[in-house]
């Protein structure tokens, strides 16, 4: 059967089950489905055509479905992993898109049959903003995809998984272990955000600040508008790298206030040159 | 006489300079000259058609400038004050672009007699990158430009910059005392840059990271790649100030890494909905 014409269930219509939605039918996919907590997001849904049929019961269309797309909050994951466990049929794959794997792919693959193939996975293309309506299909174009398998994971599920984001429409599909995973997104995601977060939280907010910033400023504190609820789960489930990655961040920021406090300009020079080499590399890698 | 009618002699033809004789030719101004170390930005400049004559001496336009823009690194600005200061006629005016004010303001200002009036000036639109190639007018369009006048600037010599601001295209032209001006920008410009520069070097380069990182990771690392000279030069000047804000980014960071340490999602999430207040205002008020 031609994985387009497969059943699949989105699980969670907010911002990413919302993008999956939209992505897959506009990639030819027919069945596409989806559960939702509130009926407003399932009615949108069908109103844009992103999918064939909704409910607010999972057990609506878990029996039916090939591939379960698990696109709720981190801290509902494994609550719905349970569900759907218990729901569909052997030969059946669910995949996820949490941010951070090694701790919830555990929670979700203990709620699983060993007959249910499971494939975690991180669409690394999120939006600040929660919700289907900020849902869309343009920002998987080309983004990178990350599949983190566990010993159970079969490579014909890795595969079918990797052939759902090529047609969605991401660049780049890798694999890593969901503990090296958590170590990169540590330093490429989380910090980022704690960093934007500290940044503009250290304003001494006297009103005049807003009138003075550049480009620089804006571009760093762009995702200090941040989804409170989302994020204390993700910066909280991968504590131990988050953490590492503050104190090299801290180490390296010191380093930068002790060449200033000494005026050591040679140094500053150095920590520069190092600076821009790294980023004109990361660049023309992406 | 008509302010585009004027002498206007641009020293140092880098990015800001070039930048400059762009701006003010696009906008009408007839009589841009420049001075430049090397005469390769003068051929150019003037194939460009964006000066009506240039040199790699300072003499000769200098006399018969009746404005001139000291668009030299920081470190240039005190000896290229002291030449304009010799050369210049009475009741001319000379202006700087620097990105700090109240150390090289001084320096400036003690090289300049009386009888040439004195505008400091900050226009912020920088590029990361140097030299003329990088320049254009489009960079100014709807940027800010900080006026920082000290005693012996008269009000028309800053209400002629404020003119040039605008006809290149300046969106807001603000007035700050040098001090607030420092401040601001070691909050706004500099403890960016700072970290940045510190966020890049704290990886591990394993040579793994440039494949998963996301557009958060690309947006904060940006102005990494930097102009090394010059930035060693603004970070040493304006010393005071941007220790202050490391330290209550830092500060930040702290509470930050405390929350995630104790698995305190109660503040995480305060400290989140109050950085996403923060952001949302600021970008209004831009």
């Amino acid at each position: 059967m031609d994985i387009r014409d497969k059943n699949i269930l989105i699980v969670g219509l907010g911002v990413l089950g919302g993008s999956y939605a939209m992505a897959l039918t506009e990639a030819g996919y027919k069945n596409v489905y989806a559960v939702n907590r509130s009926r407003a997001s399932i009615d949108k849904a069908l109103a844009a055509g992103v999918i064939k049929a909704g409910s607010t019961d999972v057990r609506d269309f878990a029996e039916t479905a090939d591939i379960a797309v698990i696109a709720v909050y981190p801290t509902g994951a494994e609550e719905c992993a349970r569900e759907l466990g218990r729901l569909m049929k052997k030969g059946s794959l669910v995949t996820d898109v949490l941010g951070i794997k090694r701790y919830y792919s555990q929670k979700i693959a203990a709620q699983l049959p060993e007959y249910i193939d499971y494939v975690p996975a991180h669409p690394m293309a999120g939006r600040e903003k929660r919700g289907l309506d900020f849902a869309s299909a343009q920002v998987f174009k080309g983004a990178n995809f990350i599949i983190t398998p566990l010993e159970r994971t079969s490579k014909e599920g890795a595969a079918q998984v990797e052939r759902l984001a090529r047609d969605m429409g991401f660049g780049n599909v890798r694999t890593l272990t969901p503990a090296r995973h958590d170590a990169v997104i540590a330093y490429t995601s989380q910090l980022p955000h704690a960093l934007a977060v500290a940044l503009i939280n250290s304003d001494e907010e006297d009103g005049q600040t807003g009138e003075f910033i550049g480009d620089s400023f804006r571009d760093l504190t762009r995702i200090a508008e941040i989804n409170a609820d989302l994020w204390q789960e993700l910066f909280i489930g991968n504590r131990e790298n988050l953490l590492q990655a503050i104190d090299c961040f801290t180490d390296q920021l010191a380093r930068i206030r002790e060449a200033v406090d000494k005026k050591d300009a040679q140094s500053l020079r150095g920590m520069f040159e190092k600076s821009s080499a790294r980023r004109a590399k990361l660049i023309k890698k992406k």
